[in-house]
């Protein structure tokens, strides 16, 4: 096991700003490209970190925190954000980094009180969760929209490679 | 095919400020950690990055203009940089942030002079490789390794978010 609190915390705080300089003032093609069929664009994934901001993170550590291990968390709808996506990026990203600040500054707060990361709630479909485990997913789960938003933009570029595809994992 | 030289730029021109901002002053977990046996720490790629600003896309692209279509490219070592990767993080930022401006301000100017970006010359392994197709793999390589980044840190979490790992696509 490797999570620390305030390891988990370097990463939360760096990804408003980390996507604020990937996205900001970019072309429409590379924001508004998908990878086929129903799959999100640029602006849904910031969308959805949007979203997660203000139902999941913070509300889930809220009710480990104050309801306790035979709590049941309400599921999380992972398309509620599709409606906000008609926003530009700048608004997006200014609304992303707004979010965060405030999940970090109640965190924050909280985490004085916390003195047992092995504090557990039950997970609609996994059963018995963590805190530990809840807070270290916040920070993977900026990890992968990143990965998946350089996805999303690198695959514009899948046949314009020319033969270098076969060296670039990312397009596969 | 979507190569534009502009909406290239505006990618190529954007990476070492993301890089910047996910990886300054974070703990050295995050920056050591990797994915097992001889695969790179973040350290390590933000040192390849260097060594293609160095000896790869300018020097080619440069190769294109100038020695033609029956030209063979030297290979390009893809493992020269790991001499380099001794230096902490903010120095190889630092780097790869001069480098960069330095291939950009190197292609701006011969961007005038540059009416056809079909243009080729031979790589070792593929044969004909044209301008346009060298201009996309450099864009695609810094998303490519942006997203590779981000996969190695997530990684270190991988047993501490417990049942969400089967939500997390990038640890698998």
């Amino acid at each position: 096991m490797n999570f620390k609190i305030n390891e988990a915390i370097e990463l939360l705080e760096r990804t408003p700003e980390t996507l604020s300089r990937l996205l900001t003032g970019l072309s429409p093609g590379w924001l508004t490209c998908n990878e086929g069929g129903d799959t999100w664009n640029v602006l849904e994934v910031v969308a959805h970190l949007i979203e997660g901001e203000k139902v999941n993170w913070i509300p889930r550590i809220n009710m480990i925190l104050t309801k306790g291990e035979n709590y049941t968390f309400p599921p999380f709808d992972r398309f509620a954000h599709l409606s906000n996506s008609e926003k530009d990026i700048e608004q997006l990203l200014q609304e992303f980094k707004q979010c965060r600040e405030e999940s970090l500054a109640l965190l924050k707060n909280e985490l004085n009180a916390i003195n047992d990361y092995e504090q557990s709630a039950l997970h609609p479909e996994f059963g018995s969760v963590r805190l530990r485990e809840l807070l270290s997913t916040w920070a993977v789960h900026d990890l992968t929209h990143i990965s998946q938003i350089t996805r999303i933009m690198a695959k514009r570029y899948k046949k314009d490679v020319g033969p270098w595809q076969s060296y670039l994992s990312i397009l596969k």
